[in-house]
């Protein structure tokens, strides 16, 4: 594995102090495990457990602003010191999400179980589940898996970690970095799973980071919070807000490497967790159940609201995401998604750029060279820019294809 | 074609004073034509002509409230009596939408030529294009369909003109109704056309349709913005605001028979109306690029605003509408959308009920017979009905389901 093998987008920086480390292997303080409790039918992992075992861990957190918030993450709200997380219990194969009291009762087994093997205190244990909404969870198993993982805890167990919070991912979204501070070498280790019902705005789907460094819990919360709005709430798979969805950063300490707020350290650091955010939801978006081509949509304008609004607007419009699985540059469905954003304004003058070519001034075509055009779109990775009146607005949002392949998970992946 | 062939959705209510009219044939004062004029490559028919012989015919009519309306949309705004159309051109193929100012060019030409062969004013001919987006119209073509559809307009030119008007449509949508009034008989007869690039709200899409009953133009607009409301404005295929959408009314008056404000006849008259446009939106929905099903969610709850945004947001699921496909009961992601489209209002209570049978209470699962459910939505209509906290407020959302048909089309249905 090349040190770029995480960075493989166009759109996340390179930064020459940040390394990728090869295979498992958690940062000092942590150990995770997980294990096949028979959650999902498939008999894979499904159940997962990460424990901090520094006394001081600080932590910050990020929820699904939902409506009809699952109860683990009601739980997680309610019952836990947030800034001082030491566990984390999840399983996949169920969300525990529409089950109302017993719901949140199962959640709080779930917490007690894990403060139990963990031996901390049950408000310093986060929950989180993921997978078919409205089916009471299977306690009995729960309860095995979480014991069974306790067993299995290990520094290196991220590997199986990543693996048990996994549900229709087609491939592993985890990453190790070592990044060299003014004050020291610290890591960074991220664990992630998402693949559909990912939507921008609130939008974290499950997100794990650990890191080794020494923050305060303020520092974590300010470092998160920048990180995830610049990266998930970026993101769009099927424009579809989930009822679980969590980031957690946790921070051990156990490097001894002090990151004081407004210093290099932090910047750097910042940095770091940054790409990795960046990275990480860009390869949710490339896993969006079954997409071919990740697609960017840059929007400048002249007003903030307008300028995200249209950008949301083109990345979920299925129009636009089944021309970019068919590698069409039909960039008429860009202008009628813009159209759409913006009633009551027209006419409203457009420019459209793909990969950089003038498509569309003013809200007509203009003369191009469409055979590049056309090749450009059938790449990986394809970048719209729309411009709207007026200046000084600009946002982005990341989106995939939709496909045949979402089709065949979404009309078959079961209640 | 029985009497009720039409009337074929158990969500349209049968009329005893109506009666369905097979084969073609407009009302009186009405004279319309299709031919091929090369603007599709399939070289099927894509140059309608409708005209009213009626000196004193009235019209109402309804557009996209799109950012970026298409130049003939434009133009019928600026240029045209609505309140007093005597002909229609449309063309299919192309939908002289992005096209700037030659656009509005081309369109007050297509306004022009239709005045000159129907021998009306320029301000009476109302201007309709539908098909790819961003590409010019080809004059010379339009211009001799224009021509050709002049030489055959007949007085049962409706089945012609509905073919003309079609673009991914799998079937027809066109219709002609008896309506027996206190006053008297009179008749409608309707061409829609639709299937991808429906969205509620605003939308419309194209749908043209003839009376010979004698409406004040008043009457027209009044009927005609009422039952829109209640028809287009509510249907969702793919929840994307075409450029080009438009409703014409157009009344001869040649039966003779006046429909006056407030009586017996205007609310008869109104409910025909009312049941031809919702039929016809329904089968624009069934249309939807591929549909297998059609599903319908009802709303409940104490805020208008709120029960509106989550039907709109549970018609438009990606996840919702391929279950729809899949013939699946997936309850859990009819509370995804609601959460969705309510944040920040966790922990919120939510009913569901699919096809009658409670599934879900205060944002939990309920048992139920799983079965039955099963069995309900794997028919042609699927009844979704959400309540909502509160009560007073209420809203529906007619929808199609999203299958492989649908990507097939729009990956391939090119620039």
């Amino acid at each position: 594995m090349s040190s770029t093998a995480f960075f493989r987008s166009r759109w996340v920086e390179r930064l020459p102090h940040v390394t990728e480390l090869p295979g498992g292997g958690l940062p000092e303080g942590f150990r995770a495990s997980g294990v096949a409790a028979g959650i999902k039918e498939s008999g894979a992992p499904d159940v997962g457990l990460m424990v901090c075992d520094a006394l001081e861990a600080t932590s910050a957190a990020r929820f699904t602003n939902s409506g009809t918030q699952a109860p683990p993450v009601l739980l997680c709200r309610e019952r836990c010191r947030l800034d001082a997380v030491r566990a984390v219990v999840v399983n996949a194969g169920n969300a525990n999400a529409a089950t109302g009291r017993m719901g949140f009762e199962n959640a709080a087994k779930m917490q007690g179980a894990g403060a139990l093997v963990a031996r901390v205190r049950e408000d310093q244990v986060a929950v989180a589940s993921t997978g078919v909404i409205g089916v009471p969870l299977p306690m009995g198993k729960v309860n095995k898996g979480i014991v069974a993982a306790a067993h299995a805890l290990s520094a290196d167990g991220d590997v199986a970690f990543s693996d048990a919070i996994q549900t229709t991912d087609a491939f592993e979204k985890r990453v190790r970095l070592s990044i060299e501070l003014p004050s020291g070498t610290v890591k960074l280790s991220a664990q992630a799973k998402g693949a559909g019902m990912i939507s921008p705005g609130f939008a974290t789907l499950l997100c794990f980071v650990q890191t080794d460094a020494l923050l305060s819990a303020e520092t974590c919360d300010l470092l998160l919070g920048v990180c995830v709005k610049r990266s998930f709430e970026r993101v769009s798979v099927d424009g579809q807000l989930s009822t679980n969805d969590m980031v957690l950063l946790q921070a051990s300490g156990q490097s001894g490497v002090r990151i004081e707020p407004e210093t290099e350290d932090e910047l750097r650091f910042g940095e770091a967790i940054d790409a990795l955010m960046r990275q990480l939801s860009l390869l949710v978006v490339a896993d969006g159940e079954g997409a071919r081509r990740v697609g960017r949509v840059v929007v400048h304008g002249g007003e903030p609201d307008a300028v995200d609004r249209v950008a949301r607007a083109v990345a979920n419009s299925p129009l636009v995401k089944t021309a970019l699985y068919g590698g069409d540059p039909n960039w008429g469905r860009i202008v009628q998604a813009v159209g759409a954003a913006m009633p009551g304004t027209a006419p409203l003058a457009v420019d459209v750029l793909i990969e950089g070519v003038k498509v569309c001034a003013g809200s007509a075509q203009v003369s191009h060279d469409a055979e590049a055009v056309a090749e450009a779109v059938k790449r990986d990775e394809v970048e719209y820019e729309i411009f709207l009146p007026g200046e000084g607005a600009e946002t982005e949002v990341y989106f995939s294809d939709l496909g045949h392949e979402y089709i065949t998970i979404n009309a078959d992946y079961t209640t």
